[in-house]
């Protein structure tokens, strides 16, 4: 079965390690949410890419869900001892990696590419790509002004109450070449437990502007017991006006998904859900949570009406 | 006594730490070569701005002569594992100067500015600046080719046979105000034990382009028994057949040169230099060696005829 998910940061980025846990390279292709990228210090970073690769790789920080394990931060104290912003918070050797993005970007290597290439650096054996290669940034309007994603994320704790989203560079954005091809092979399309409004909306915005594949899609819920794991998703459901839960995500989605992952403490809750549902448990604690939810979803997928 | 020192690296910077030592901050600035500045990784690197103020701040790898001490290396070996260049050896606590400083550039602000505010975070009290806020590029034209200086220095291990040098951009660098001032209210200038052909030389074309001043120009051989300690000046000196000696060092600049500091295993040597020489040790293996050959030269140039 040949899959592709669609992921944003860390829940995302896990559940795609389940499934690469499970399904051979050639099978499964993770698409990734670019709308959080920006310049900082003069550096491309990707966030998410990032998270998705290291997680892959093995290097992910477990503790933060960002960065590396085994991290140190000699270089960030220092930039703060002159003075410089301080506010996102490199570590040495996650550095590297958007040093050497940016000087590749900035020779004409395309993100995919790059992608592609540090990726076989790190090991990463499935297919990882970039939503597209031109650049699409997401704005988060609040109350307090329109703030691009990571100044909301990171430097202003999501403390801002948003009134909406905003992809700037979505309509001319276009898909990577191997995303396309992607999704034009998948047997299923898996939503990732990523946070539907700034994470895979993006996505599903370059990839399928005018209307959606026939392919199922299934997402699995980012929204356990009407909270999220991390992140600010449920907070921005509320704010938007909406309830957030399991049943929101659904209908977030409604006018495409196939069916819905959701955990068991929201099995009554799943009774309203009119698509076919998989209740199950979806906290990933473990490397083995990830690949058995991934196993759950896959079957579940495989026995979808 | 107000002192202008004119320096290069690592020997530039321990004379100036020397002088520094003995000097009140007011009546010392040291006046640094830019034309080994380059671009690499996106970042802008000084390298001997950079070595002269760690050394002042007591923040140099004592090693090494360049770099920081109790540097970790963990950005530059994610770099060389992503397939990135790795020739120059960026510690991640050095790497936080030149992220810092590109942004500041990109931002508008001079080098001399940058500088000096870096310098106050290091806890450096003297002065320090740069020639000029423009750009000087040191060229090393060699048997197989013109070469960037670091490209000649680092990449190329000094290897190619030296024709000549060329400065691009001299011409156009104006000396930074603070260096122009200095240069004003100097009672000596001391041309540090650094190589006149691609540390000094440079300098004295930005500073000095039409002609000298009627201060008092003391140099330090860094040629010491034909030798220098760190460094290609002897192997310049022999490729552009001139025969490696304190008495070619006194040569060089014979045009304006007041008086010179020759080491001691020259003394036969200093009978043939025709100007004031003081011959004493040279060699700085520790920070008192700075002090007392700052202060024996302060003494030297106090008892000039």
């Amino acid at each position: 079965m040949k899959i592709v998910a669609l992921a944003g940061g860390v829940g995302g980025a896990k559940l795609a390690h389940g499934l690469a846990q499970i399904l051979p390279p050639e099978d499964l292709t993770i698409i990734v949410n670019t709308g959080d990228d920006f310049e900082h210090l003069g550096l491309y970073i990707s966030p998410d890419l990032d998270t998705v690769c290291y997680t892959l790789a093995g290097l992910a920080n477990p503790d933060t869900g960002w960065g590396r394990v085994n991290e140190t931060w000699n270089a960030i104290a220092n930039i703060e001892k002159l003075g410089g912003p301080n506010w996102f918070r490199l570590g040495d050797q996650d550095i590297a990696t958007h040093i050497e993005r940016t000087r590749r970007l900035k020779e004409g290597q395309s993100l995919s590419q790059i992608t592609r290439d540090f990726c076989k650096a790190w090991g990463v054996r499935h297919t990882v790509l970039p939503m597209s290669d031109q650049p699409v940034r997401t704005i988060v309007e609040t109350d307090e002004g329109d703030l691009p994603f990571q100044e909301y994320f990171v430097h202003r704790r999501c403390q801002p109450r948003v009134k909406g989203f905003r992809f700037d560079g979505v309509d001319s954005a276009e898909p990577t070449a191997g995303a396309r091809e992607a999704i034009q092979s998948a047997d299923a399309i898996i939503i990732c437990p990523s946070n539907p409004w700034v994470s895979i909306d993006p996505i599903l915005r370059v990839l399928f502007p005018n209307s959606y594949p026939l392919t199922p899609i299934i997402a699995i819920s980012p929204i356990i017991g009407g909270q999220t794991v991390k992140g600010p998703a449920a907070k921005m459901f509320a704010e938007l006006g909406i309830n957030p839960s399991a049943l929101a995500v659904a209908e977030h989605y409604e006018n495409f998904l196939t069916g819905i992952v959701v955990d068991s403490v929201d099995s009554e809750l799943a009774k309203q859900i009119r698509i076919p549902t998989l209740v199950t448990d979806t906290l990933m604690k473990s490397n083995a949570d990830r690949a058995r939810l991934a196993q759950e979803t896959l079957h579940f997928i495989g026995n979808l009406p």
